[in-house]
């Protein structure tokens, strides 16, 4: 390969690094932290948008757009969220630059043009959507409001990794307000499945729906609900959150309505998200040494056709045998690219689309043209067929849907391997050294627990699985009584 | 009506601000000069941005995403663009708030948290992009470049409107680089001629394509090309821009190719917008008295069905003979909502569909029921007929179209009647007071006798036509020679 990539096994991080970079998906900004989302990046994102979009508005939610700033004083009324988030924000303090007489040509902060009041560029739009809810509602007629917003926001980060953390990142963020605790909890149990949907059926990543514990909640949350992936490195990756915010942004902002018995009470809450690090999640889940591996409903091209030919004529001949099935691959909603590059070798090529993880690459040359066939390789396996051209559109269509199952498959069976229950503390340790993955043990349920088993281990509670079990048993680190398993690993 | 507004004659502007707010679109935020788009609004902005992406598409565009922040050096680069923006930006300082130790539960800027380079929140990504640009582009392969984002942007206006003019708004930002200067300038031609098949074919807002004069221009640009649009108070607005930049940004930027010819030479740009804005050209074009008009192709719902009844039964009856139809009429891509909230009477209904501009409103009595009929209102007409079961979904279907139609014939015919010639100043100002609208008259082409007008009258010059001609006249303000007429109005 002519952009050849470190191998996973030699160093996965850098491994990752390359392949964002040189799949063209993303590339660190001259702005700290921030990254520049390619369009190959972007297209894969736009198609993840559609599809949550498309089930959130299944779920009766909509779109709305709220400002990007958060005035200091709205930021700071909910005390734990503006603790969670004042350490890493951006503030805007001043409103103009003017010229810089010591320096011609070079401009600076107009000491005369700053804000009564600072303004924090939203890291989360709790406050600021808080603040307005408290003019939307004043009866239970007016819930429950069911709110989605697709924004870009900012959360200082010191150390930046493309996708997995960045200084901006876009994202979606649901906040909902509801008449009762219970039908606030469902929403957000609902959204958690809603991901755990898509995450699994659209982006072939499976995932472990939870909730977490005190220590790893939302800061302003009662309950954090999450899914969990598990990358290949044997880290786990929390691809996104739903939480319910019981009555403390309510309180914070004094929204209040009259319930349909006339008394007055606080609205509960909910907010959920999921953000570009989602493609951290993808890329990690399925590529390997030759590059990206895309699941089909989320790539961009799912099939890319490469002629072999010389001169003209045969390219001709190549092109208007494949035209019809250009037509009758996309009027069956396949996207499909005809790269006739004549400046590139189809060697060139098929290495560049193994790298961009395009699921199928059809390649024509003179033999498949004089015998009607055409030569079918599929990204995930690297395996090559030869197909006749009577049946190949339907031969395409299955491929793309038995490639989808068979990443997920592939990726289910991996963690299946790298979920281990252990009963003592030194078995903790040794799975966690020598193979990772998660690790399902007994927890005595404090936090003083589970901080010192991070301090040793560098591992943390990712959940406690919702589809857990009450069990007596005792806890793997203190020997305490505990009555459940949760499930700990190293994380991003 | 319930929440009757204030009529168009009596306050053109107060009417703006109250239908704004009554049809549910957009209200001030708590944040100064930053509006919230609420759902029905944001609706109808993704109804717009669906389009103008498939037809960015269709032009060989792809969507990429750059960041939110430009440092100081970068955004200093473009010198004119740099001081054209930095009078109303807003300019990030901080990373980090700490607790005010003078006031419990409030915070503060921490100083020690101070930026080494402030950052100023992007009011438009040229700067961003071409610092970007520079490592993509080698060759005269590498181009062109065609990208665009979508996005929010910061200008620290003063003087602030719902959608009109917003310190925060959303937006489409177009930036293209290419071999040479005859590309360059296709290009922004092509995207203004985008920009007017959507304003016309999708918002029926009629609208004149022109070049502004110099004093007009996009801060950085060598030419910007437009479409204006003429509002129902006799005002133009300014729908969309698109730019051809020369080589001012490759050369702030140092952005240099490799021609096929093996020269060196910098690379040329375009740079293209609309924004929510459009919004308000939408709303202030068609609507009247009683409420918002909604050309069919960019309504959130295009038909209700309200239901006239007395008890469950009636109800259920109606919902039997109602469910057929909406499934027909939503087989053919038509979205209708049937409104059956037991909480509001018809009458009730009626105004606040009529009040958000769906543009079809069928309602389905007892009378109805018995004679299969439905009784059905146009919204722009407010006129109602009376039409079969047999053949309500093709009446429907035209009905839409009819209504798409009329609605741009109706500001085609307005518009028509305001642009008026004059070859004197004293009719000049006749004219643009007693009636408003565009005034074509010749000019001398100098900025002073432009600003003069502008100080006299507060009119500028909206642009010179596209498919204006070369003629010989004279200034219709300093009497001395001209070539051409240009198009002057009063403006948003």
């Amino acid at each position: 390969m002519s952009k050849s990539l470190t191998k996973r096994s030699e160093d996965y991080s850098k491994w990752y690094n390359e392949l964002v970079v040189k799949a063209d998906l993303a590339e660190n900004s001259g702005v700290r932290g921030c990254m520049v989302i390619k369009p190959y990046g972007y297209a894969i994102w736009e198609k993840m948008q559609a599809q949550l979009d498309k089930m959130f508005k299944e779920t009766g939610h909509e779109n709305a757009y709220f400002p990007l700033f958060v005035p200091k004083s709205l930021f700071e009324a909910e005390e734990k969220n503006a603790e969670g988030f004042a350490k890493e924000c951006a503030v805007v303090t001043h409103y103009r630059l003017k010229n810089d007489p010591d320096n011609k040509g070079k401009l600076m902060v107009d000491p005369e043009a700053k804000l009564e009041e600072e303004l924090v560029v939203r890291p989360t739009s709790e406050a600021i959507i808080w603040s307005t809810y408290k003019n939307w509602i004043q009866s239970y007629r007016d819930l429950p409001i069911l709110i989605n917003q697709w924004a870009n926001v900012v959360r200082w980060e010191m150390r930046t990794r493309l996708f997995l953390r960045t200084a901006e990142f876009l994202w979606q963020e649901g906040h909902t307000a509801h008449a009762t605790r219970e039908e606030a909890i469902a929403e957000a149990v609902q959204m958690m499945d809603v991901y755990a949907e898509f995450a699994e059926n659209f982006m072939a990543v499976p995932v472990i729906k939870g909730v977490k514990t005190e220590s790893e909640r939302f800061a302003g949350a009662e309950d954090t609900y999450c899914i969990e992936a598990l990358m290949q490195d044997g880290k786990a990756l929390q691809a996104g959150t739903s939480h319910f915010l019981g009555q403390n942004f309510a309180k914070a902002f004094d929204v209040k309505f009259t319930s349909n018995e006339g008394k007055q009470d606080y609205v509960w809450a909910t907010s959920w998200g999921v953000s570009t690090r989602l493609m951290g999640a993808l890329i990690m889940t399925h590529s390997d040494d030759n590059g990206l591996v895309l699941p089909p409903k989320l790539a961009p091209i799912q099939v890319v056709i490469v002629p072999i030919y010389k001169g003209d004529d045969q390219l001709e001949a190549i092109r208007s045998r494949i035209n019809p099935l250009m037509k009758e691959l996309r009027d069956k909603g396949i996207s499909v690219k005809f790269d006739d590059r004549d400046t590139h070798k189809p060697g060139f090529k098929f290495n560049e689309y193994e790298l961009k993880g395009v699921p199928v690459r059809i390649a024509i040359g003179q033999r498949d043209m004089e015998n009607n066939t055409f030569e079918i390789a599929r990204r995930d396996t690297l395996s090559k067929e030869t197909v006749s051209g009577e049946v190949v559109v339907s031969y395409i269509s299955n491929l793309l849907e038995d490639i989808q199952n068979t990443i997920f498959q592939k990726a289910l069976d991996y963690r299946a391997t790298h979920i281990t229950e252990v009963t003592s503390f030194d078995e903790f340790v040794e799975v966690l050294e020598s193979k990772g993955g998660f690790i399902s043990a007994h927890w005595d349920g404090t936090a003083e627990t589970e901080e010192k088993i991070k301090e040793l281990t560098k591992a943390t509670i990712r959940c406690i699985p919702i589809d857990g079990v009450e069990e007596e048993g005792i806890c793997v680190f203190s020997g305490n009584p505990s009555n459940r398993k949760v499930l700990f690993a190293k994380a991003y």
